[in-house]
């Protein structure tokens, strides 16, 4: 089957564009797309050459491309709508409505979306990942007092990569903290920590999962056996019961949905939204 | 001055929603927002309670409230539509225009955005992440051979957080080495990075940005002095020019727009385009 072409056209990263795309991408089944990222097209002359490069595409493949536009100024829009694409433009559609709202005009102004304006929030963030990298698998539990959240779970439960989100997106202080044989015999969680069971939250997996993922690493271990990696996630939720803990199956959901469901479950998200805003 | 409350109402993550949404509000300088997060939006029931929600908010405020919505399904978007607020849909106002042109009706299935549904991808984002922080700071100059990019500056201008976000969201291996004293004093590169030159992208930074960054890590220490600040930074520009290393200045970018400004000029993005889809 042919592929659709699909472009993000943007006068910055594209990151909004792609965002947008995707999601309603996402809604066609069986069709095939071929993702094409134009950024930073902030001149007509790279407009131009935007529209030429789709045109190019239309009579190769005879079909029209896909183009999600996120142009903020408007001549450079008006370049890429007159493109042979079906160019559905995020700005043009949503910012009539807003301004009429608001009773504003918008400073049409490139480059603001994902710039580093808001100076305070994006120093919070990237304070925030230092933290998640000091406080990754339980590599030291100091500082404890000010983590936002504690991810505990067996090896490979997805803690790491859903911290270092929490932390680069939304500027949460999330450490991690992997239980281990030592956890599983004694029957308790150490004293560091306990004090703070209020911050823990727990993540778990399928063992068919966590089986696979192990093995993937370290091919016929122990460690990647059946036996070991059900005796773990047992232990697990037996700790995650025995304290209360709330937790999470990992199994079927992506970073991005692990991190907005330990933000909405532990009331992280309304904090985060009443300091900020 | 009072704010505007703003909602991203979605039936998934609500990260789609908020892109669109801050992107839109950076286009409004000098009015306040107050953004509020309602994931996770999948029934009748939830959708009504946030629709109460809204109209809550609409009656104490005096004002209507932004409602940027990602809802899939029909039913839960027209529950959100007979809120109070200005409600922009995102799903609305394109799927129809992209149904017409691809001559398929959507899916409506919820979920879809941010799953794992490209489990390909998905494993090679969570490797790249694994790789990104194997190889971060120089820890190890091993297995470069597979290092898509190594960003080279010094310390603190921004390699980290670049390379944990290009892995994170693009699944591109990308390691960094921190050019220190022992380079500047040679007056070259250490022969497990000169091999790769191929690879390497410079970041660097103004020495005011960088004594500032490095002063709120170690007050008064020499590291953070504007002598060795300075001394630092031309050095490093002496060895990309040396080396022919293209760089690129982080001062005034958020680390998405570094992201996407490496990949842009290396053409890792297009590469990555041929590869996927």
């Amino acid at each position: 089957m042919n592929h659709r072409t699909v472009f993000f056209v943007s006068d910055q990263t594209g990151v909004t564009s792609e965002t947008l795309g995707h999601s309603l991408l996402t809604q066609f089944d069986g069709l095939k797309f071929r993702g094409v990222t134009v950024p930073f097209i902030n001149t007509p002359d790279k407009a131009k050459e935007c529209v030429r490069r789709i045109n190019l595409t239309a009579e190769v493949e005879g079909s029209k491309p896909i183009v999600f536009a996120t142009m903020v100024q408007d001549d450079l829009r008006e370049i890429i709508e007159e493109s042979q694409g079906l160019v559905l433009d995020f700005f043009g559609a949503f910012i009539g409505p807003m301004e009429r709202e608001l009773g504003r005009v918008s400073s049409h102004a490139t480059g603001k979306a994902h710039g580093v304006a808001d100076q305070r929030s994006y120093t919070r963030r990237i304070d925030a990942m230092n933290y998640a990298l000091e406080h990754d698998d339980g590599s030291t539990t100091r500082d404890y007092s000010k983590a936002d959240i504690i991810l505990v779970g067996v090896s490979r439960s997805g803690k790491t990569p859903t911290c270092l989100y929490m932390a680069l997106r939304y500027g949460v202080y999330a450490a991690n903290y992997p239980l281990t044989e030592e956890e599983f015999e004694q029957g308790k969680l150490p004293p560091a920590l306990a004090r703070y069971q209020d911050r823990l939250f727990g993540l778990t997996i399928t063992s068919r999962r966590l089986q696979q993922i192990r093995q993937e690493r370290r091919p016929e271990s122990r460690y990647a056996s059946a036996r070991q990696v059900s005796f773990e996630l047992r232990s697990a939720e037996a700790l995650f019961a025995r304290y209360g803990i709330p937790y999470f199956d990992t199994t079927e959901s992506s970073v991005e949905e692990i991190a907005s469901t330990v933000l909405d479950r532990t009331g992280l998200l309304n904090r985060l939204q009443e300091g900020g805003g």
